[in-house]
């Protein structure tokens, strides 16, 4: 196996590339693939201040790496979640990515700042844990966001996850989620824009990625996602990439190119307001976060 | 397990509608569905003539059973592919069930009529033979359908085929056969309209129809759709409904419901001339059917 570029010794195979790459290659490849997502999608103008959403785990951590390379101007906003030795050892892994480099690393703690936990949100609404959660990481790294003047906000999503998003969305075309599912969303009044640079590259690539590079990050997945759908639609497209390489890419581009205008009407278009607790923009009178909040401290 | 309408002991359930049922309750719902797929989608209209695509499969005999139940007027027409033994035993499944009601079963035999077999075909053109197969048959319904003046021609593709066909659509975004794939298909000039009654069976309940009507069919598949992608995508989606029953039908129903209008103008609106060979619809000046011909020919 040897590198597409130099010829070298390859450490790595892509095969939906139908390619192998040396370590410098593979960096630069992985460097690559996120320049042209940023600079397709019109993610992040010149000067513009970038917050990354820092989860410790290897996406994340790949991803402040790549945009530092980039030069841009990006700190990070790590949130912690309260799932018991995961977010300890997830936020150390966070804390010395960004010690080590001189970074600056903002923090959240659910239960020191707002009073729960995830366990605790999932317990209060006896909904799956993935829903409080994703519904407080929205609202706090845009809070954080708009506070502190960045233009943007960006999420290690890659191509995995999206590709597994939009598996479910398809299987029950849930026409709004397919209007929203973007590699960018625009600002609008009250939030900032938020985009994923990381959607042309697959998990297994961030992190080899890590691993050459030599970044720790937290290899255990979430602990309180094990058996939700996600993880059924990532086996299922695992299954079919396997048969057939580049089946993600072609599915999540594809859609993005090809479909997604077809559903910009499904978006809804509530007219925003101001949060009478928090101030956040709400299409209600409290928004999510608070309401999620008064139910926690109901229980 | 008791039928979910009399009480009395089932003998089959259907997962997806949390219900069983006994044998009579299960060909009644099996009916029930037939009858309200074609209404909902104005299939067939009072005194219309129907032709039924017959294989000698599970799907095809249910299918003309199931419409002979409804009381409609309905002939079959068998195609010989000159698939070795397996159309040998087909086609006798074919003519049995026909000599058996007395019904009228029209046979075109392509090595007979037209100098060719699916194999052959398959050969010349370097393709897999699915490709060859769906062109022959799609051209010689039709054609049997105009001449013989049957108002519409319905195929006994199941909820599964559908499902599998959908998602192999979807991956790859084929926008132009998304904005085909719909349960019925308008008669346009040179053209019978197209209908698939059974998209609200799954192929577990076609199998039990012919098994509890004592329909005898062949029970092996094609040997030449061996590997095939469809094959995949069906044991994707049967994983996928194992895990959350009702996946296959909410998929392919939200599309025509929810997503198919959204891309009706991505079908490509050629139009139409009279082929110089054979006298079909073509958009170009010979059709592909004869095309097919003229290349086996040349072999």
């Amino acid at each position: 196996m040897k590198c597409r570029v130099c010829r070298g010794p390859a450490v790595i195979d892509v095969r939906r590339h139908n390619a192998a790459f040396c370590r410098d290659h593979f960096l630069a490849h992985c460097t690559e693939q996120v320049r042209r997502t940023i600079s397709e999608h019109k993610m992040i103008g010149p000067g513009e201040r970038v917050l990354v959403a820092v989860s410790g785990g290897k996406d994340s951590l790949a991803l402040w790496d790549l945009l530092q390379r980039l030069e841009y101007d990006v700190d990070g906003l790590y949130l912690g979640l309260g799932i018991g030795d995961y977010s300890d050892e997830s936020g150390r892994y966070a804390r010395e990515f960004a010690r080590s480099r001189n970074l600056k690393l903002h923090e959240i703690d659910l239960a020191a700042d707002f009073g729960y936990t995830i366990p605790e949100a999932a317990a209060a609404t006896r909904r799956p844990p993935c829903g409080a959660c994703g519904l407080s990481k929205r609202h706090l790294f845009d809070q954080v966001a708009m506070e502190r003047g960045y233009d943007v906000v960006v999420t290690g999503h890659n191509l995995d996850d999206e590709a597994a998003v939009l598996l479910g969305n398809v299987l029950r075309w849930e026409t709004e989620y397919l209007a929203r599912q973007h590699p960018v969303l625009p600002a609008r009044s009250g939030f900032p824009r938020k985009a994923k640079p990381l959607v042309r590259l697959a998990e297994r690539e961030t992190a080899a990625y890590c691993v050459l590079v030599g970044i720790d990050y937290i290899v255990e997945e979430c602990p309180m996602a094990e058996g939700n759908r996600h993880l059924g639609y990532k086996a299922v497209l695992n299954e079919l990439e396997r048969q057939s390489p580049g089946t993600k890419a072609a599915f999540l581009h594809g859609f993005v190119d090809r479909a997604s205008p077809r559903f910009a009407s499904a978006a809804s278009e509530h007219s925003l307001q101001t949060c009478a607790s928090c101030g956040a923009p709400t299409s209600g009178e409290i928004c999510a976060f608070c309401r999620l909040q008064s139910r926690v401290r109901a229980q």
